[in-house]
């Protein structure tokens, strides 16, 4: 995966004693000038101090940096913990000599204790020191906790003629373990873009990608996605087809770091988008698509690679969407399980299983009912997943 | 566990070899008169043939005979399906010799498959042959399919001075896998009641136990809740207070089988009950509750045995509840874990990990917002949850 440093834009990332074992856990994006910012935030009702804080910072549309930790989580840590939200963002803005207001913060690890702010205010001299244009590496794999590899990925895109760098980096899939809660995605670009127009750009990048994607259906309590936007490539979203290139780059970076999430989810072996098509409504459509991405039977079959196309109607048929069983049709990747809701017998299976042993496919599912269509990302649930999730602590 | 006869109905289980390896696979059960049945079924739009059947029967109010099969669950199959489970009730009747449209049926097992028809005709001769007053263990046998052990529980209560019996047995918790979907109930009684009363009493017992358990959120296409009132024991529920003495020896009857069938489920090891109460409203506490039984990170935690309350509190603050973060309360068995939010500390883990190493207890969560209250029942997702239901097939 080639990353491009985004022009106008340093990261770094240290060890500063949070995470066990010295590994990488605080980073810091700064940009050069004061850059728009839009936010996405978890919709979960338990909220973490520093998405409390963000959420009111983001509004007034000027960030310079963002100081990110992981191994603990500042969450249900009460007043004391918004607080060391703000603590922490003030330390950074101070040695950054920006306004604090202008800082955001987000954090990522154990549930319920107390984040330990002097530690992060004792590497901070060694962060800033660490900055550079080339650090985005660093910053990945500090806001890493169980992610097997950091993710980052780089667009490039030529608006009137210029040059314009997206960059972002996202961890972790769902809330898979309280350590280890949460997504969290970055996005820096070199584009002039105002921060109402960010604002739209995020949402619908969002709506497109992570809000399209599950490990185990647990909403993190510390969920954020932040785009920058520091203008140092000059180029602004004015002209025609600007806005429309600037926004598929968006959704591009977007997706790609969203499905790497689900790829690299803990215990997650295949990637599988699941299609649904020709349902009453959209709405619907995700009903069904959602019902059979989170099913604990659908995703085991996919762990033991069995072509169980018997859940996944089961699954369609109680997610509430108005169906017709005497209709549906259900594909595994080409190969087509189920014609009006019986199965196409013994000698297609083979051909199913092949696709269930690559590692990533499709699965569709045509209701045949109307006009209805959505798509979401899922993976396995594997021992490991079991595994890793119950043996916490020990 | 005591199982009392229920004057006037006869039961058997033999082997037609629909399951591999001899197992009984067919069971019947038959009352000596017609009986009053009341019936509550799948809310899956995926429904197995038996259960279109036994909607449209149930409806008469009368009912003489039940045949059950396990390891062929009829669904998905078409007319062809339903013709099946049609014939597979004539035969019944036909041996029997009572009305075909007094017989009711029920199938549990693969899905898609034809029902092997000629299979169970050769084995009536042998079922009639056995049927017997005490032959309810062998009837529970016959449906089952990975159930560890039979499930049959019985209850006498007196009313007008004189004993009423109610003997129930059932099957398979939640759809585990499609050759062991369902969760199948048999409920005989010699009371005198009504179908209409029967019905409005089994929709009751059913919304306070089986509508209250999860195993993995899989409602399967075949789920079947029958009961039949023989009258034998001469007794009705007119005289005050006989229908309420009824209900609670019913509401026993089915919460005591559904409980066992959360703890008797693939790869459970915790019969846990999730409470939640000061909730806005009863239907908020029971979407608290139902998330949390449902959160594959609760339910591995379970399997761990580790007292990890951010997980609840995280998926009490997804399920869509008002919730008020600084107010919550979280109680493992009679220790608290967390108060208005934040946790209780270190010092209670070791309490809480006590509760948590016994195989049946309660988890409380007190939103402290209203009067709302509900309480469901869940078991572990553990390591043999995933193998049993990955290797389906290996």
């Amino acid at each position: 995966m080639s990353i491009i440093p985004c022009p106008g834009f340093r990261a770094a990332g240290v060890a500063a004693g949070i995470k066990k074992n010295q590994r990488k856990d605080l980073g810091l994006i700064v940009c050069d000038g004061p850059a728009s910012v839009a936010g996405v935030f978890t919709r979960n009702r338990v909220q973490a101090a520093p998405v409390l804080l963000d959420r009111e910072r983001v509004g007034l549309g000027v960030c310079r940096a963002v100081i990110v930790n992981s191994g603990n989580a500042n969450c249900c840590t009460g007043a004391d913990g918004y607080r060391n939200a703000v603590h922490m963002a003030r330390t950074a803005a101070a040695g950054l000599s920006v306004p604090e207001e202008q800082v955001l913060v987000a954090s990522t690890g154990v549930i319920g204790e107390p984040l330990p702010v002097a530690r992060i205010e004792q590497a901070l001299p060694a962060l800033l020191a660490a900055l550079s244009a080339e650090g985005v590496p660093d910053f990945a794999e500090a806001i890493m906790t169980t992610d097997r590899v950091p993710k980052m990925v780089s667009r490039q895109v030529a608006i009137d003629g210029r040059w314009v760098t997206l960059t972002g980096v996202a961890k972790g899939a769902g809330m898979i373990r309280p350590d280890v809660a949460t997504m969290l995605c970055f996005l820096m670009t070199d584009a002039r873009v105002p921060a109402e127009i960010l604002r739209d750009g995020l949402a619908a990048g969002a709506a497109r990608s992570f809000n399209r994607i599950t490990v185990d259906g647990d909403t993190s309590t510390n969920d954020t996605i932040l785009i920058l936007a520091g203008g140092r490539s000059g180029v602004g979203l004015e002209r025609a087809g600007a806005r429309e290139a600037f926004q598929t780059a968006l959704d591009e970076v977007m997706l790609a770091l969203a499905k790497w999430v689900v790829k690299d989810a803990e215990g997650s072996n295949k990637l599988v988008e699941i299609r649904v098509v020709g349902a009453a409504t959209d709405a619907d459509a995700r009903a069904v698509a959602d019902t059979i991405a989170h099913s604990p039977l659908v995703k085991t079959a996919l762990f033991g690679e069995d072509a169980n196309w018997g859940r996944i109607l089961a699954a369609a048929g109680r997610s509430g969407a108005a169906l017709d069983p005497g209709r549906v049709d259900i594909y595994i990747g080409p190969v087509q399980m189920v014609s009006q809701g019986i199965g196409c017998g013994k000698e297609v299976e083979a051909a199913a299983t092949r696709v269930l042993k690559t590692d990533e496919f499709s699965i569709t599912i045509d209701l045949h009912l109307g006009p209805g269509q959505a798509a979401v990302y899922t993976c396995d649930l594997s021992i490991d997943y079991v595994k890793i999730n119950a043996d916490y602590r020990s």
